[in-house]
């Protein structure tokens, strides 16, 4: 897989970039939205389109308990099955076995769990979550990794470190399939001279990009912000940076200030389940009583489909009967918001006037200055 | 309301007909999606007019309460709040309070209830209903009628026809908002010779349209067949006859046999969210584990969207997993199925072969001849 970075903004290290997957090309800054279950929650692939999505994410862990990477496998992979035709991302299932699974236990060769669906037991070994990816043929994979809960002594962290390298280059040898890229995944906790190092051993193995994993997972943000900028600088500028699991505005426009392409989260379409929309003023939690007679869009500024032809009024109603349509319009909206925020910092890349971009967001959407 | 009758199929009393509406015309025969809370469930109005939807029924007795009629007017009435362009029709929610509030007790003057939601105590007269009704704004109304459990004795059926003639003259007086068009419900449990009376009394009354009321709640097949024979030639035949809550093919295609017009039924869209959906052969429920693997689309033959673009075993994946996708993409099969069914009754009955139809359908879709 070929990265090209097309742009540097003057002011900061965010970059504009392009990368060419076996279902299409892909524009950094990226966010990926979610499609947990081989579908994004509430949202066909002709809607994911329509809100300027480029790339999905789907999770190993979820689709190899049900269907099944074999029964995907036979249905044509992923793509097919869901009938997404555009560029998708598998995760490795590791962080869902630490977070998810009940009664993981953990060995240099790999981790044994039981499903959180039916309690049985399963193995994930880098060899295995290769294989499961190969079946689900996303064009990026990633390989397993081992990502201890934080805070973390340094004993464990260190430990984890040796795993997830040692895995790494497991993963590498066990072979992707045909035209899929994988990527090598940095760990290392809060902590900045582990991450460095993590990402000086993962580096040296050469894949076709970069991620900073075990990151947005409950530590105070001057931490991840510190990680992200000590550590996005020194990524190989020549692949793709990603960091994942994150997908809030803040952090997406601090990654992007420091050099980072890729993004994942639940965040926007979980939201969007609960009633709360992102608008250029902030979010609103439009299952409030307050917009009970509101005639207005979710967000006065925006063009999509649920804001050219929907109020809060009748969407609020919509979320207190439970009516699906409310997901689907809330879910499309901040989905919506979300490729405009990724267009939005493309853009100002290129312009050079990331810095400036990024106040004024700040001052829109949260009210106040950007830290620093 | 003008409604013109175009063609009798020289084979039966099956009609197809035109009637305009202040929101559009309509063609009949013609299958009313149920929009209960304002919304059918899993679909976009733009979704509706794909699948060949016309108008839309929605519940006065579920919007009263939620979220209110009066909230519904200061929005610019139902049309407005929903966002559905089309005609619309609102039943009186007699109905309902009848089936689903606690503590209904019925005078002559009216029914007060308790709401299925919160307990609350409410009271609805034939003037509340058609003044909820106006405020709703729906381009059809429905007069309040009293709807007894059945089997019901004579005396009781006896009372119910006498309550809802009064309470039919009532509505009528009460009067309707600009454009509205009010039907008369004729009642009459089972019993022929009541409903031959009862329908005199009301076509006396001069309504734009009327309704066969009570029926398909639970009576034998044959009882309803033979209500629908015998009743059906004697409405008048210069108005749009609709037979409410009806929605299986096997009824809807008797009554159009014998002259009926409008039909609503939340048959389509409740199986689809079971996940079972109607096609050419019958028929299917998906979510059986004999369709994990299937790579067919829901129906070989049909070219919705649904089955352009997605298998029996996909959509079998996300009713296990309980995706919303699911039930949009097999309410989306359902209702388009529901549009071909009355698009090609209309063009069987235009053609002097509706009986042949008829008997067509019968064998594929329930692989048996027709009943007599």
């Amino acid at each position: 897989m070929i990265y090209t970075t097309q742009h540097t903004s003057g002011d900061s290290s965010a970059r504009t970039g392009r990368f060419v997957t076996p279902h299409g090309p892909v524009e950094t800054p990226v966010f990926m939205p979610v499609g947990t279950m081989a579908t994004v929650k509430a949202m066909t692939p002709e809607n994911l389109r329509e809100v300027g999505t480029q790339i999905l994410l789907s999770n190993t862990y979820h689709l190899y308990q049900r269907p099944g990477d074999e029964l995907i496998r036979r249905a044509g992979g992923l793509h097919s099955f869901m009938n997404w035709r555009g560029p998708l991302l598998t995760d490795s299932g590791g962080f869902q076995v630490f977070s998810l699974s009940a009664r993981c236990t953990i060995d240099d060769d790999g981790v044994t769990f039981r499903s959180h669906i039916d309690g049985s037991e399963h193995r994930f070994t880098p060899e295995r979550v290769m294989e499961i990816q190969r079946n689900l043929g996303a064009d990026i994979v990633m390989p397993l990794d081992h990502c201890p809960a934080l805070p973390a002594d340094r004993e464990t962290l260190e430990a984890s470190l040796r795993r997830t390298t040692v895995w790494a280059e497991r993963c590498r040898s066990a072979g992707t399939g045909g035209g899929q890229a994988l990527f090598g995944i940095v760990q290392g906790g809060t902590d900045v001279e582990l991450r460095r190092r993590h990402l000086g051993e993962i580096a040296s193995l050469d894949f076709d990009g970069y991620a900073l994993g075990g990151l947005s997972v409950g530590e105070p943000k001057e931490d991840l912000y510190r990680v992200i900028e000590a550590t996005a600088g020194k990524m190989p500028a020549d692949r793709p940076r990603y960091i994942m699991g994150v997908g809030s505005p803040d952090i997406i426009i601090e990654a992007v200030r420091h050099g980072i392409d890729m993004f994942d989260s639940v965040y926007p379409t979980r939201m969007a389940r609960h009633g709360t929309v992102l608008t250029a003023r902030g979010t609103r939690t439009i299952r409030n009583a307050e917009y009970a007679e509101d005639q207005r869009p979710l967000d006065p500024g925006c063009d999509c489909y649920s804001c050219r032809n929907y109020t809060r009024g009748y969407i609020r109603h919509l979320i207190k009967a439970d009516e699906i349509l409310a997901y689907h319009l809330t879910t499309y909206h901040n989905l919506h918001f979300m490729g405009e925020l990724m267009a939005q910092l493309r853009r100002a890349a290129e312009q050079d006037a990331f810095m400036q971009y990024r106040r004024q967001f700040w001052r829109q959407f949260y009210g106040c200055e950007p830290p620093d």
